[in-house]
């Protein structure tokens, strides 16, 4: 199979299941364990490639559903694929829309070839199957490519995540081979993930690994968590399936999660992650900090003029503006607010995974993770679960 | 009167009536003429400071109805004045409000003391008098302040405008009085500039004109113009009124406008202007550019990737980004389309005026402003009055 990633762990933490590495693609070296911001609509809403990169972000995630549906793949296509479309030089992976396509369940038909859907957009008809998915995703040309698997409901009983798992096997196959058909749009080789879905059943995680190591994938990522299981399912579960993993591919748990989740995870081995809450937290008003969350509407930032989100932080906003200021934006729905809380986010989850690697390559993890977690647990009054709640406001 | 400015014309253009200009506040030097970017709310919508000042812009604009009322000028105040509030190290100009009180008149109350109003946020009642807008004013801290002048409906009769300019005469005296006995609150002495009304009625901006330099003051602007009168009442009135003020004081035209009516008026001696153009059409997807005006909505930017919105433009936008590209973001409600359109647009506003200052240093502006207007009358295909419309999308 065509690859273009090598991937190095480069320290292990004598502690906990972690491990710090070095993954390397066309588009640059990127230090793991790495947390790799939402960019579904070919931008991560709110900020410009340049912030980006000076939060120290060196991969970021498209989506296929909807590229495929706005502006449509094939144009992105034509624009010579998304780094050259969105202006990021750093690292691309698209996820592959299977997420998507089943979460629109009454409006999808799901067979063994593939699912038919409408948009969310005009109600238009598309069929996407593990072939499809891969032209799409040679069309958008990111550098780590997601297979197109099966996502079964939150709540669905064993015997549906049964099938949904061995759906997921068939599609896989399909997709190494469509991968391997296939002629490369933008000059680079792209690398294809597979992912492990079984929800939080070891039996159905153990046959669904298996099958796709047999595959001998460049990389392996954690499919169907972040769905609403607690906690405790949720790292039971990726502790056991990164046991279950090559040790010298990454791996990549999808769609998750707090600073919290992503530090116990991290601890587990996972070396990979994405997630919406950062950015989509900061359209809500609420930030991230090594304090605790912080709600901007909330009335106890209304004259703290002394201090930014976080004291620690070096980001822009925190540099610049004081909470009472931004909480002043947030109230007066001033797109200034979302921009700069969003910018603030992103770069605490950076610094997240960046101090994370500098306790792996010390040996320390177990212990500073457990001591970041007291620390995140709030601070008083400003707390999202504080007191004053405000006009809540939801920007787009 | 305490003031802090300082003004001097350093070259007059041969042909035209235009001069170029430093004045200097506290905060800087600003060349003149000068655009200055409208931040109601304490931000020019979508932009950070960082960028304003990457644009060129040495002077933005504040409101003080809107800063009253939201987060309140005492608020303001107490973080130590605007400059501080919103983290703008540039020079800064508050706006009086009269000319959104006179607005709300269904709301207000007017009488010779004052206008009653009532908030369009929360329906709150407020009250705005010489004397009580000099206190806001002195509160939100911003290097030159406008008196509070009566501003007559667009379309109200010549009895009405007469009324209107002796109220505005004894008001200026009222705030003149005000801004002398009041202690400054940030540090810096406050320039205090007059507002000469009288529509389109040359003898009526005649009186109040020589009532207002009677009085001299720091700085003088024309007001009651954009409104809805022709180009040709707004240049002729600009010309008429720049010829009653004092050669060695900045002239500032309200409200005013496109490229082409700046381009006009700076032939016509005015130093300053303000707009809300730049930023609002932005947010509606019109971009302006030296070859004309761009409806980034348009189908003929679909698969534009080859250009940005105006080769000639080094901004961040244009230097990074194709119209597909934009097109896509505006499309897809991204919020980087605005804050990159935004951008493009207080870019283009910067390098216009700046353009013209060249061209009065070299004697060439009206040869110079009647070419570039020409050019201006806009490109084939893409202009704001051009073919597709696509879905309108107004952003907030």
């Amino acid at each position: 199979m065509s690859n273009n990633l090598s991937f190095q762990v480069t320290s292990i933490d004598e502690t906990t299941k972690a491990r710090a590495g070095v993954l390397k693609t066309p588009h640059g070296a990127i230090v793991t364990p790495i947390f790799m911001p939402v960019g579904t609509q070919a931008t991560v809403k709110t900020l410009s490639p340049e912030e980006l990169t000076q939060c120290g972000c060196s991969i970021i995630l498209a989506n296929t559903y909807h590229l495929h549906l706005r502006p449509g793949d094939e144009l992105v296509a034509k624009a010579g694929g998304l780094h050259a479309f969105e202006s990021w030089a750093g690292s691309l992976l698209t996820d592959s829309g299977g997420f998507q396509v089943f979460s629109l369940r009454d409006i999808s038909k799901i067979t063994e070839e593939g699912v038919w859907f409408q948009s969310h957009i005009d109600g238009s008809k598309h069929f996407f199957s593990p072939e499809r998915v891969i032209e799409i995703e040679r069309n958008l040309g990111a550098d780590i490519i997601m297979m197109f698997d099966e996502c079964p409901p939150a709540l669905a009983d064993v015997a549906h995540i049964e099938n949904a798992v061995d759906r997921t096997i068939r599609w896989a196959a399909r997709c190494v081979t469509a991968h391997e058909k296939t002629p490369l749009r933008h000059g680079n080789a792209q690398a294809l993930f597979g992912i492990v879905q079984g929800s939080i059943y070891k039996p159905l995680r153990e046959r669904c690994a298996r099958e796709l190591v047999s595959m001998n994938l460049p990389g392996y990522a954690v499919g169907g968590l972040a769905v609403g299981e607690s906690a405790q399912d949720l790292y039971e579960t990726a502790l056991f399936t990164c046991g279950l993993l090559p040790e010298n591919k990454p791996r990549y748990l999808m769609g998750v999660g707090t600073p919290e989740n992503i530090l116990e995870c991290i601890a587990r081995g996972v070396d990979m992650f994405d997630c919406v809450l950062p950015t989509r937290n900061a359209r809500n008003g609420t930030l991230f900090s090594w304090n605790g969350k912080i709600n901007i509407r909330n009335a106890c930032h209304t004259e703290d003029f002394g201090r930014g989100l976080d004291p620690s932080c070096a980001c822009y906003a925190c540099k610049n503006f004081s909470r009472a200021y931004l909480r002043h934006l947030f109230m007066a729905g001033e797109v200034l607010a979302i921009r700069l809380l969003t910018l603030h986010n992103i770069h605490f989850y950076m610094d997240l995974v960046k101090q994370a690697r500098g306790h792996i390559a010390g040996g320390t993890l177990g212990e500073w993770k457990d001591s970041a977690r007291e620390t995140m647990k709030g601070e008083r009054g400003g707390g999202a679960g504080g007191g004053g709640r405000g006009r809540v406001r939801v920007f787009p």
